[in-house]
């Protein structure tokens, strides 16, 4: 098998990544909520309809085109009308891990924006819409590889045993497909180390001026309540999806 | 005195920091060292004479520059053709922390691509050009505040017995103002703090296929080869020209 549907190195990555997502939302944290940032034609003609937020991450992602990273097959963007790389393809493409692939950004953004900033910031307006926006950009661009992840889990069950998966798509049951891709140990085990990290990153910080701002228990709760549901829908609409089945 | 020049805020500052720049060191170093990021011209027009890294570098400060990032007193961009910020300007002017500023990017980013990269990272080409140049504009930022950040220290000693540096300075004493600045027990705490850190996330990340990557005791070794010395070497050259000795 592919070493990308290994489920040790898909494990692997996503305890990498782990560390970059609390990261990003310690970072982001540090900041009041700024609901201006996320309001739609705020700042003005530059930002073309979009929020100072939305603004960044395109003009982001239009860069990030540029250099060749949405052709990597764990990276999905969060806006269609992207610029050609300009460097030379690599070779993703001649034999595709994948069969197919979903993309799931419009509603991360959306859950993102309206439910985890309220839940990890404090209410409020401090006025640095600047920093908040770049650490919004880090903070979407690690959840949505995570989230994403949840493709090369899913492909790699299937894989295992595509004869447990095959009725079940066939007759759209996602209760039977959320059934057979949930992995409560494995769940618990994550929740478990996450909690750690963010416990072990809150305590290096102690001492500075922004640490008071950031609630441990409210980091680790974000796997629980978002990343995890979200990467399990992930998992299941693509096996809704699925060519083979 | 202001806030952002009590020492034990500049303090605070510096340790959030070092999650910041450790943190960007480590994903930086899970990829080979790929010079062809750091050679001018290597891929085409659209670089306008820039490297991979630099292109990457620079269309990203135009963005940041839009969303006012190098309005604050604590940034300072590598690039000086970038637009003016559509968001209206915050008050830092009217009564300016620092009387002076001085800017070292370039020699930070010489340094950077020429000994930090080739400390850091294992020699070789691994293609993920894209990859490495996100990281290194990651890195490029977290090392410039850091640095930058020895104008708010040296202003805050000056502050504290300005008839200390008056004669140094006048003389253009160097050796008696790297004297003057030098802290010798806080630097030892710094490196002491850092190479812990270093320790923990590593050991957090093991188990991983990059973990293998990333030798801890190199990263440490940044602070005091490099970090450091830049620091101390932006305290000395602000202190040369400050207006009022």
């Amino acid at each position: 098998m592919n070493e990308q549907l290994l489920l040790d190195n898909i494990r692997g990555v996503l305890v990498r990544l782990e560390e970059t997502i609390i990261f990003a939302l310690i970072e982001r944290a540090q900041f009041l909520a700024n609901p201006i940032a996320y309001e739609a034609n705020r700042f003005g003609q530059v930002t073309a309809g979009e929020s100072l937020a939305g603004y960044l991450l395109h003009e982001t992602e239009k860069i990030h085109a540029r250099i060749r990273r949405y052709t990597s097959p764990d990276e999905h963007p969060f806006f269609s009308d992207l610029p050609a790389p300009i460097l030379p393809p690599l070779r993703y493409d001649e034999n595709p891990v994948l069969p197919h692939r979903i993309n799931v950004n419009v509603a991360l953004r959306n859950c993102y924006e309206r439910e985890i900033i309220p839940f990890i910031c404090r209410a409020g307006d401090d006025a640095q819409y600047g920093s908040t926006a770049v650490c919004d950009v880090a903070c979407l661009q690690a959840l949505s590889r995570r989230i994403h992840y949840g493709m090369f889990v899913a492909e790699s069950k299937f894989r295992e045993a595509p004869e447990d998966f095959t009725v079940p798509i066939r007759k759209r049951d996602e209760a039977a497909l959320l059934a057979l891709i949930t992995d409560a140990a494995v769940e618990a085990t994550v929740l478990r180390r996450v909690e750690g990290k963010v416990r072990t990153y809150c305590q290096e910080l102690t001492g500075t001026v922004e640490q008071s701002r950031v609630d441990p228990r409210r980091l680790a709760e974000v796997y629980r309540r978002w990343i995890i549901p979200m990467t399990k829908a992930v998992e299941v609409e693509y096996l809704l999806q699925h060519p083979t089945a």
